[in-house]
Order: C-alpha cells, then structure tokens, then sequence
C-alpha cells in the first residue's frame, strides 16, 4: 500500500447571531479573507474567492514567524454545493511548495437555535506523504471556526 | 440535523496489465470517455476531461431505457492530485438536472503485482436530499470498474 490515510471529523459550534450573517461571512470575499487567510505569523501572498457551485478559493501564504519560515503553503477549494445560509459543500486541496499533502471532503450546516445558529463542520480527509496528520488539522480547523467567531464579534458591534 | 449521510467505501480490482497502461485510460480523453460515460442505455451529452492538477472533467448524460428515462444527470470532477502511474486523488459532485444530490472525495491508486496492476479505490461521499444511497453508488462504482476492465481488453487485443 502507498502511504495514504483516511480519516474524518465533525466540529460543532454555536454563534450568537443569525444564520444569514454566518452564511455571509463564508460567501462575502473581504470577510472571508479576514477571518480564513489573515493571521498573526501568516503572510497571504494571494487570496480569491468565487462562491458559487463550480466556483473556486484560493490561497497563499507564508507561516513567518521567530521560530518558523515556512514555504508557499496553498489552499485550493472547490464549491460542489451550497444552499444559501443552509449548506456548503466544497472540495479541498492543501500543498505544500507546489506538492499536495492533503484531500479533503467538507459540508458546513447552519441550522438556526434561538438568535443564534448552530454550524457543523464535518471533513473527510486523505493524507499523503509527509502529511501532519487528523490531530493538527482538527485543531487548525478548530482555531478558523474561533476566528469565525471573532469576525462575527467584531462585524455585530462595527 | 440537515439530512445529510456521510459514508465511505473501498474497492479492490487487479488488473493483468501494466500500471502504465492502466493510468493511461484514466489520463487519455477518449479512452476514459469510452469506460466512464458511454453505455447501453446511456445517452452522453457531453463529455470533457483536462486530466492535470487543478483541471476539472465533467460528464452529461441521460438514462434512456424502455422502462426510465431520467433528466440530465451531471458528473462534475476536480482533480486534487496526481502521480503518474501511481495516484489520482479527485472530487466530484453528481447532479440531477442541476441540483446536486451527492459531494465525494475519491483517491484511486495503482500498484505493480507481477505482470498486472492493483487498483485499489476508496470514496467518501456525502448524500444530499433525494440521494439514492450508498449501495447504489458502490455498485455504481463496481459496474465502472468492470467496464475499465473491458477497456483494458480491448486495447490488448487491438
């Protein structure tokens, strides 16, 4: 066998505002950017975004920190489904220097709870060689959803 | 919860010719049209494959049979990555006259046995409202593998 994993994981979280403005901050390019590409230690050396079924997501960046000088990482996204403030489905790619590492398979829920909304995230994905593997990418995929968090914060009192 | 079902599933065929050759009717436009999309009883519509990272394939077609004839059915794939001879890892949504009823992640690969290759398949999909299921699709997938099986034939004796 070559070396290929497969593994999955589902994410739950609750935000406190309606499912409209959860669904906006996936669907609206700006938005998107700040809360998915930017971060401390993060370089985003090209980032764009064409949210439709058949549409497409990429980006670049950089890790730059004291302790780390990461190459080109690249995140290349395919929308295969989205009913609006209801459902996404996309298709994803993660390479490292122009060599895929990983293959993923994500659907987003939104279901309203009160003034609030219920998203759930769930991922199927393959690892290749040289990959970090299910345990750092839930938690990186934990602290994007934490960042949705603080962008919906930041847009309800702006 | 949205009616969503997550599933998976792995196939394994051996096939008694090269992994060149079998990674060849994967690659080559009008030897894949000929196993994946033409069929007794299938009417293709139309057909496109641009077989590189980052490319997309797309399949339109009807069922037309004496006892169903169905709308446009659509296979619409992207490739996430690709090793020559080795690996083909892509994505893929089926739609019913525009509406997408599955999303699926599929990483084929291929291994030298002796004078043969083993291919071994294995997809996780995600089924929207009004899917057939699981079953099907994994006999979907059997009657698409038999059917490279006779591609394969068919150009040995040529």
């Amino acid at each position: 066998m070559q070396d290929l994993t497969h593994d999955s994981f589902t994410l739950t979280r609750d935000y406190p505002v309606s499912p409209e403005r959860v669904f906006r901050a996936f669907s609206d390019p700006g938005r998107k950017r700040r809360w998915f590409a930017e971060g401390e230690g993060f370089i985003v050396d090209s980032y764009a975004l064409d949210f439709r079924v058949g549409g497409s997501e990429s980006a670049a960046f950089r890790v730059d920190t004291p302790e780390f000088q990461s190459e080109e990482i690249r995140n290349q996204t395919y929308y295969l489904d989205i009913v609006p403030e209801r459902r996404i489905v996309l298709a994803y790619s993660m390479s490292n220097a122009g060599v895929p590492f990983s293959a993923s398979l994500q659907t987003v829920t939104l279901e309203a709870r009160g003034d609030g909304t219920r998203l759930t995230l769930t991922e199927h994905v393959t690892f290749m060689e040289g990959a970090d593997g299910t345990e750092r990418r839930r938690e990186g995929t934990e602290q994007l959803l934490d960042s949705l968090a603080r962008e919906l914060a930041a847009e309800a009192v702006s």
